[in-house]
């Protein structure tokens, strides 16, 4: 055969973070059959869903099998309960949506991906540290890619002194992952004010926001006034729920946005209805019951076990007076290395001298060099333990 | 705002198929409050999921709920148990599938259209008429399109005689949505050697394949020898088990498929890890309980069910010297409008005097302007009354 591929994809370096990880926990298992090893590296939720969540989803289920509640296609966008539920979601928080603005997706890596499908060659901004779905997406489309740089000086909260550029494409990730820092209204405020002057746009990835306790952090950047003229939302039930498993995310493009005479709300309305087919019925049904009042505090029966966790881990390097930032709003904690070891040298130290695994800074970007990622997600009866060993070894 | 949006849009005509046939019918309703309308125009399965489907969905639904049992992301190419599903069902007509050429997805919709992502600028020959993703998902990407056209002479089975060019991707449909259409051995293995000779790739959507009732119609293009050297495929539970509300397809890409140096198969899975993080556990329980002995004996009485839909439609059109293709190894029957009327005048025609609705040949490309599709998706008293009433004005 010999049709052209996209050369782009060249410029994307190996995927090897987690496979990498396994690797070297597999090495050690070898010639130490014994450890127990605990793992904070994994990013991904491990409570049970709610009740209502599985109610929901079973009897979504069962009326698939019967001839008078049998669904076929859903509505690409979603079914309007699903998006009457988001709606009203936001409402809590004060935030009006249109119908028409909000996408049901099976998840913002989906939309994170798929969105640059509607944009020419612009200027793109990505945090580094942070998620790499942003860089890698915006790399198979060949698109000119620069830095917003969080350090230990703005407390791993870039903000727009790296921008020299008009016209750009922002991404924005609070609470972040990996760093666990998060916008207050000032600083999103800043940003709103920012892209709007400059006639940007932010993607403002917004999936940590059931995390948020602290009134001074939105729980959306259509908080901000003006953001619906600059900005699209990307979100989550995978940890706002424990969708992980399930698969359901929306995105909002508000009707307000237009560039080049463009709706970008038509534009992926039509990328959506060519590309996409739906969420599946039963899950858009327990997407709706995570959202309902039942839902949304059995969800914060799980997210409050997590966050347990993360306060107790927070304490742990407060005591030992390593710098970290998350830990609060968010279930990641993100610290300095000691002794200026780097993010791969500290992760071989913590897996031989304590037998805990966690995620190298240097697999979020290159100025993650030297940080190190544990997270909140397991047990309390595992995360005390692991802080056990990590008092004797920080 | 002012950044550049994806040009390549403006050269997507307005989706408007579906949307202009029901402001058509709302429009006749008006003045018509009491006509008993029945809908032969719907591409989508009307029968509910089978019993062993609905068993598993529950379960692994249930599974979620519990702490043992729990499950976060799933893989993102589809966990094994699917994957092995979908190695043994090929096994039953004697296609030997690589377990790493299986990428399990949210539909055959999503692949189709997410699958351009992988390609540079290559000449692309699409059939005409044809289901409408495979344009839109290239003009998206600003690609040279040509068509390789249907007509009454090629009985809607167009061959390589409209392609000038090597190196080219070719996408095929069979059975085709709409026409009905079937590739037999014979004809598949000139597409596979032409596709060889001039080193071209074809993209070989099987999504009906479940319909074949023809010992001559292949069921995989990889029943042809060197098709695994040329063709990607893609292929749906949609149709195979009535999955269309519950979202699962799966794309095979050989191992042995490579262009300017690079792997297709490891370029899709890169795109799938970066922009998709894979399918709902239980949709994938689901899928995996379609596939096993019980759920494809189900899945063959809904079929069974259609195509004697198909078959009495059939008749009704040998019956009065019409033309059709379909109706045999396919949901569809694809006519010729009768007295030369176009499709959308046939659409009316049909409406008014026979309160049928059908879907015009037109909204699949130029070359079905003059016929019309109507499907088999639907009940046998529906049916019956449809071909009661056709009798009648055809």
């Amino acid at each position: 055969m010999n049709i052209k591929i996209n050369k782009n994809f060249d410029n994307l370096s190996e995927n090897y973070l987690f496979s990498e990880i396994n690797k070297r926990i597999n090495k050690y298992k070898e010639t130490h059959t014994d450890a127990n090893i605990i793992r904070l590296g994994i990013g991904d939720v491990t409570l049970p869903l709610g009740k209502s969540v599985v109610d929901a989803l079973v009897k979504a289920s069962n009326e698939m099998g019967l001839k008078d509640t049998f669904r076929g296609y859903p509505p690409e966008y979603g079914y309007d309960f699903t998006k009457m539920a988001v709606k009203n979601y936001y409402s809590n928080f004060n935030v009006s949506l249109d119908m028409n603005s909000i996408f049901i997706s099976d998840g913002a890596k989906s939309d994170l991906g798929n969105i640059v499908d509607i944009f020419g060659d612009n200027p793109i901004y990505i945090p580094n540290p942070v998620y790499p779905v942003y860089l890698d997406s915006n790399l198979m489309s060949g698109r000119n890619i620069k830095y917003i740089i969080g350090t230990k000086e703005n407390n791993f909260l870039p903000m727009m002194n790296d921008i020299n550029d008009k016209n750009s494409i922002i991404y924005l990730c609070s609470p972040n992952n990996p760093t666990g820092g998060a916008y207050d209204y000032e600083k999103l405020k800043e940003w709103v004010d920012f892209a709007i002057k400059n006639e940007s746009l932010i993607i403002y990835d917004s999936a940590y926001e059931a995390f948020i306790a602290n009134d001074n952090i939105p729980h959306s950047i259509y908080k901000i006034e003006n953001a619906k003229k600059c900005a699209i939302e990307i979100c989550s039930f995978s940890k706002q729920a424990g969708f992980t498993g399930l698969r359901c995310g929306f995105t909002i493009v508000p009707l307000e946005l237009e560039s080049e005479g463009h709706s970008l709300n038509k534009m992926w309305k039509r990328r959506q209805a060519t590309k996409f087919n739906g969420v599946s019925y039963p899950v858009q049904r327990a997407a709706e019951a995570a959202l309902s009042e039942k839902g949304i505090s059995e969800a914060k029966y799980n997210i409050n076990y997590y966050m347990e966790n993360a306060k107790m881990l927070s304490e742990l390097f407060d005591s030992k007076g390593i710098y970290y930032t998350g830990g609060k709003s968010s279930p990641y904690i993100w610290f300095k290395c000691p002794n200026a070891m780097t993010s791969w040298e500290f992760f071989d130290y913590l897996l031989d001298k304590a037998n805990i695994v966690g995620t190298p800074g240097a697999g979020f970007g290159t100025f993650g060099e030297g940080y190190f990622r544990i997270t909140s997600f397991n047990t309390h009866e595992n995360t005390i333990e692991a802080i056990e060993r990590l008092k004797k070894i920080l």
